[in-house]
């Protein structure tokens, strides 16, 4: 038998705790041996919970401390106290499982070098119920990642699904999602990006072993999208997903998590809702696309048994997927380090001749433009939204594109663009 | 290092040793050891071959019996020499990897239990490189499966999509799959619905330990489906595939492969052409999906260096994902023990009374209509072809129904029934 415990009694520590229950019989047959929680960690003794067949403590050093423990569950999330009891539970040489983005996105390496000979497993920190850790870190394993293109914030992809189904606004998508349990009160870490930057960074350092933390990488919300942008898109056959993206370009990575325009034929175009979907792209393989339920206790739990069940097996795959990983490190490019096609919507008084300067401009830097549709602001007849698409251009170029064609008279507001990823 | 002899040296097996020396860097980084080819078993030492670093012997005995070999890579295919070959294999404690699906159909009961204590390997087998052993037997470890729906033979997928977007007919679709290099010249093992069911009986034995083999179980091939069918189901919201599925119901699991009616807004829907694509729902998870490449030397050959590379870390998973496996077997439904929604064609002569009577004849037996179409079959003008979808009925009482219906004075062929699975 192997004695579990819970740090963290909430959604998905009772989800694990009714897994090992539910199905207990299957994960045994399957794993080799009985899993059984024999101890929980709360933060507060005194508050109502659902009744659990194991005893709750509130100092998590009774987890530590308890040689009966073989496997510490964390699952209290942030990056302070559970890098504290990770590293304690590591050093005790007790295995140690956890659903926690933020941790790895901030310790992975230290923890990686705690971890060796210990067992440490994260398959629900990244896309939910979707076994994606094990399909890059083994599935793909003979293969050179040449792109990951993942939809793995289900909160902004619900509120997208709804501005591009209904074409409701941004705000009363938050709305709807604040409503059904999907965002919280202040949203800022899921529809800012953060979320799915710290999941990306997980993803990339099984497929480059790169050592960035989200500071280092360009992150945009989708909190600057209008009802244009999507008429554009579905003119144009395309939607339009909040991607976290990690690209193989010479040898480097670039890496970044910002609103995309993707063909509607791309099978990541059919994520939709609180769905996540990640695509890997192998030399070998060719892409190879993932899908399920991104969040929800069930679908995480299930990930972490999936790992409880690896340890009892003796699995020994690297936690980062390299028996060395700093020796099969690619460097991460720089923020503005892309090569994309683009759309751009600028605001422009309705006069002669707006057309043909913009496009001067784009021109003088060797961008040249694919389409080109003009739509009346409702708002102000004399005011017009040009939105136009470009072929593939330096990222650097554009920007310098756009801060000239911010700068003429007839413009009225910054320009604003997106990348269509292709 | 790991000494690995590749028995069959053809597209696949020329494939694994190529990513060896290509990716061998990173393959021996993510191994933790080197991987070397050091033989290859060929039929015929005569025939012209590409240069390979490793020598070619053509009597599989002279891997066996060396002892220099450590991994055994049977990719010969067909169950009678592949079952002899990986047994003595396994009898002189060599792993075994193979994309032999067949070879599993048949005998993995056999082979689980020679396996014992002998790594015995199998990803490339189905669904070439999508890790889909992996994501069943491991990552969704935790879950009772509901339900598994394949898209995972080639080329039926790809004359259904052809047959769909360019209305051809399942000749011209042949003859075009069959130009591409898709299809044999005899296609039946695909088009008839085998492959998939070889592969089907894989995931199911991953899923439920049944121990069927692929004459029990309801096989049905695309050869019967006309223009007819494909313009119901474009008129419905539907698409055809050829689906192989696994489905608990009660206390046993129902096993088929055949074309069904799918709704387009059902992610599996979005497979097309030669790709392939697998959902498997857990009672925790929900449904989950996986898509990529089903065949290609490139691709197969990335699933057997996958588990290459689990074999040299030592990885242990129980082959067929239980460690007893006998204790964990659903039994099989019978052929006709199955629920659905239906679709069902009759050619009728164009007369009074013909759609009343059809409809007593379902009513009598409880299947209800959920929508019917009447469409002028060309050939001769005062013939039609009644088509129908019902509502969920036995497939026992539809048989019955369609018998009947069959022995009508109007009636110009023996209908034709396809499933709806929803």
């Amino acid at each position: 038998m192997l004695k579990i415990a819970l740090i963290g009694v909430g959604t998905v520590g009772a989800a694990v705790a009714e897994i090992l229950k539910t199905n207990g019989a299957l994960i045994a047959a399957r794993a080799g041996k009985e899993l059984r929680v024999v101890k929980g960690v709360v933060k507060n003794l005194n508050r109502k919970r659902p009744d659990f067949d194991f005893p709750l403590v509130a100092d998590y050093r009774e987890v530590i401390d308890d040689p009966q423990v073989d496997i510490v569950v964390e699952l209290i999330g942030g990056t302070d106290q559970a890098f504290e009891i990770v590293k304690a539970a590591l050093k005790s040489k007790k295995a140690v499982v956890t659903a926690n983005k933020a941790l790895l996105a901030y310790h992975r390496y230290e923890l990686e070098e705690l971890a060796r000979g210990v067992p440490f497993a994260y398959e629900a920190s990244v896309a939910g119920g979707i076994p994606i850790i094990r399909a890059l870190r083994d599935g793909l394993g003979a293969n050179h990642i040449e792109s990951i293109r993942g939809v793995i914030n289900g909160t902004s992809n619900y509120m997208l699904t709804r501005m591009f189904e209904k074409r409701v606004s941004f705000d009363q998508a938050l709305k709807e999602a604040q409503g059904l349990g999907y965002a919280e009160a202040d949203p800022t870490f899921d529809v800012g990006g953060f979320d799915a930057a710290h999941k990306l960074l997980i993803l990339a350092s099984l497929a480059y072993g790169v050592d960035a933390k989200p500071e280092d990488i360009l992150i945009e919300g989708i909190g600057h999208l209008t009802d244009e942008d999507i008429a554009f898109a579905e003119e144009f056959g395309y939607t339009i997903k909040s991607l976290a993206i990690a690209k193989k370009q010479g040898g480097k990575v670039s890496l970044r998590v910002h609103p995309a325009f993707i063909s509607r034929r791309d099978i990541i175009a059919k994520v939709d809702g609180v769905m996540n979907g990640v695509s890997l792209t192998g030399d070998m393989t060719g892409e190879t696309f993932y899908y399920g339920a991104g969040a929800g206790g069930k679908a995480t739990a299930s990930s972490v048994v999936a790992d409880l069940i690896a340890i009892a097996r003796g699995e020994t795959s690297p936690m980062l997927g390299f028996r060395r990983v700093s020796e099969n490190r690619l460097a991460v490019a720089g923020k503005t380090e892309i090569e994309s096609k683009y759309y751009i919507r600028v605001l422009v008084e309705d006069v002669a001749g707006v057309l043909a300067q913009t496009a001067a401009i784009l021109a003088r830097r060797d961008i040249s433009i694919e389409t080109v549709l003009q739509r009346k602001k409702r708002v102000r007849k004399e005011w017009a939204n040009l939105l136009l698409s470009t072929h593939k251009a330096k990222e650097t170029d554009l920007i310098e594109a756009l801060r000239e064609i911010g700068a003429l008279g007839f413009v009225k507001s910054p320009p604003v663009m997106l990348r269509i990823e292709s």
